[in-house]
């Protein structure tokens, strides 16, 4: 299977294209825009990520033999499409929010300009990418806010789908995590991996002191040792008599995990290991973390709530046509009625009004090119004449994140559900 | 990058690899279990899914120099570890449910033989592929039900991962949704597809009308039009007049569905066109497709809730090993003891106890080789010595679904929350 993304389709955007191309209407100017109708699950901001995977992937968007071979062995489109896809590639422009950018409803996230034939094409690949990674991300950010400075570990992979694992270790890094378990994420993105044990290790030795020294004389002292396979306290006395007080950490992956956090915290400096810290594991999504915020814990494992989004798995992003050159040649604004679902034609610039301290109060979204004084563009050139023009490593989009969280106001600490921290005005 | 999964693995089952490596426990042999400890979101039964991508990923698991050098360079694992990596291939056994089955609480889906070191390195793997597909088709599974003889096409690709979606369109085939937009899923499964139009077809064209005729001088007669982007009365009297009452479907994607169908359907039949189908879309479930049922809908486009399994995104499966040789050479049962989340030890058989009008009564597990008579065995070898001995098409495993789900007492068909439609049963 080649590397193309070409076919991460669907059907009826090459059967448009086939119509539209037939019609002539292929080669109008069109604007695309990404945006979010409201934000999933009462969150009070979402966060951008993908954008960095979204440019990769249009490099790759290519429709090679093996892509046309398939196309026209199941009559998806004539001849004269085939004919147009073997000769594609991307050449519009693309402008967008940067990874680590918060976003609200309405905000447009991405805009895709060229020909509606090639901008079309996009559509799929851009949302299922960008749909992914920014409910992740958005999770990820709220659990960030709920641990305070305690660190965070991802450790999702095996609760979703073998890619989205690493998409997800990726967007949980961008938004302040400190490590994952995941290796194709350190492989790829860079992202810090990290890891302790499983109760399987444990359970493959004769006993749990066997265990325990094993894992101290293969990966030393500084190891975190997994407490709870049998019974915690008698796990957490052999682990220090064991590797003494120098014991790097203890994970407990089950029952009340305030209560048993302050039962081992107790335990740990009892027997003199102060500086041996208490991870904690075990479906912990923002709220549970928040509750253990009083607890003697020193870091948390999160999994499953992670990459599913806490709830929210897919951010409701849309990609909609609110521009098209007419028949006059002119670019028109353009957007359905449907009901209950209308959408608000132009091309959108997009900026981020702060007060005098430096916190933001709105998103204001503009049409005709007004800049409003003042306020902080949000929307960077992303690809021009179909170069790519932005590489960005995870850090910078991290680093990103934590100014553009910082600035916006407490309301977006709120785990509840409500409203969006800050209100859109269209003007 | 190189196609292997081998990175596709937490950090920590290569560090458990490496203490066990040295305490010599890495040469045990070892049983891990993949299976649910509950069906999450209430579902009365789980449908097995992914195996056939687990064991095409087993096939391409290997650490080559690629990711030999990541480990190496991020000093994840030491020099006698990345020897063993270096020539590691899995050469035990694997037998399992098969695609389409149905599961239950406690059913072992899926079991693991070999040394630890050749298991536990595909731990996260197993489950990142089981836990997704699972999940999608036990949802797709429930859609089929609700949607009784009408057809289904799954089009959630842009709701989700990008690679997640040519899971999904598969899972959802196994389980008898008619086709998929995504065009990948057809490449590499073959899963029929197809599609429609979308809004920003209508837009791009200077009237709805233009917008039709280009469709149809394309696509024919036999299309599908999208009816609501502005009045829909108006769309459908404009579709059959360029069409005539050979037209092929209309789809409406907003308002109230039930009441558009039947103002649709009324309208159709007054014009005619009573061949004329309605596809209806926008935001199904299994719920909305249920409520429609006495409506005049001919079939259902399905998105975000398949993709996202409804609300249960993951299938909650573990991976557990359940038995290991002792230092007698002997292989013993093990179970961990954890608060709230033991686990039950030795490796298990699975049948399904039918009663005298072959409608299933209880998913019966039992260990130590007892195989109860006329119950229907569940497993079957899948790999031996570490070749794959299972190639399936996604029809087999669609028409053991429907077997599999034909055999279950009717409180299966029941989309509330509650109990297992099986008990399961140890022994």
């Amino acid at each position: 299977m080649s590397m193309s993304g070409a076919l991460l389709t669907d059907h009826y955007e090459l059967t448009m294209l086939q119509a539209a191309l037939r019609s002539g209407a292929a080669s109008r100017r069109a604007v695309f825009e990404v945006f979010a109708r409201q934000l999933p699950g009462g969150r009070r901001y979402g966060v951008v990520a993908g954008t960095g995977r979204v440019l990769d992937a249009l490099e790759h968007f290519r429709f090679g033999e093996d892509e046309l071979a398939f196309l026209a062995g199941n009559r998806v489109v004539d001849d004269a499409t085939l004919d147009f896809l073997a000769g594609y590639r991307f050449r519009g422009d693309v402008h967008g929010y940067r990874e680590g950018e918060c976003y609200f409803p309405g905000s447009p996230i991405i805009t895709v300009e060229g020909t509606f034939a090639e901008a079309v094409l996009l559509e799929t690949l851009i949302l299922s990418v960008l749909n992914h990674d920014c409910a992740i991300a958005t999770a990820a950010s709220r659990m960030v806010c709920a641990a305070g400075s305690r660190p965070l570990i991802e450790m999702g992979s095996r609760r979703t789908h073998e890619m989205s694992a690493v998409a997800a270790a990726r967007a949980a890094y961008l938004c302040g995590f400190a490590a994952t378990s995941n290796l194709m994420a350190g492989r790829v993105y860079g992202v810090p991996t990290a890891g302790t044990a499983a109760h399987a290790f444990t359970l493959l030795h004769d006993s749990e002191e066997q265990a325990f020294a094993a894992q101290l004389a293969s990966l030393g002292t500084g190891t975190t040792l997994l407490v709870d396979t049998y019974d915690v306290a008698r796990a957490v006395r052999t682990a220090v008599e064991l590797a003494g007080p120098g014991l790097g950490a203890v994970r407990i992956d089950s029952g009340d995990l305030t209560e048993a956090a302050r039962e081992v915290r107790a335990q740990l400096d009892g027997l003199g290991a102060h500086g041996t810290r208490i991870l904690v594991t075990g479906d912990l999504d923002e709220y549970a973390i928040a509750a253990l915020a009083a607890a003697p814990v020193d870091g948390y494992g999160v999994g499953t709530s992670l990459v599913t989004g806490s709830g929210s798995p897919t951010a409701a992003l849309v990609y909609k046509l609110v521009a098209r050159e007419g028949s006059a040649g002119v670019l028109e604004p353009v957007a359905k009625r449907s009901v209950g679902k209308p959408s608000r034609g132009g091309r959108k610039e997009a900026f981020r009004r702060l007060d005098e301290s430096g916190t933001a109060v709105a998103e204001l979204v503009t049409t005709g090119g007004r800049r409003p004084p003042g306020a902080r563009p949000l929307q960077t050139p992303l690809v021009r004449g179909g170069e790519v023009l932005v590489r960005e490593k995870p850090e910078e989009a991290r680093a990103r994140h934590r100014e553009a969280f910082a600035e916006l106001p407490v309301t977006a600490h709120q785990l509840s559900r409500g409203d969006a921290a800050l209100p859109t005005v269209f003007d």
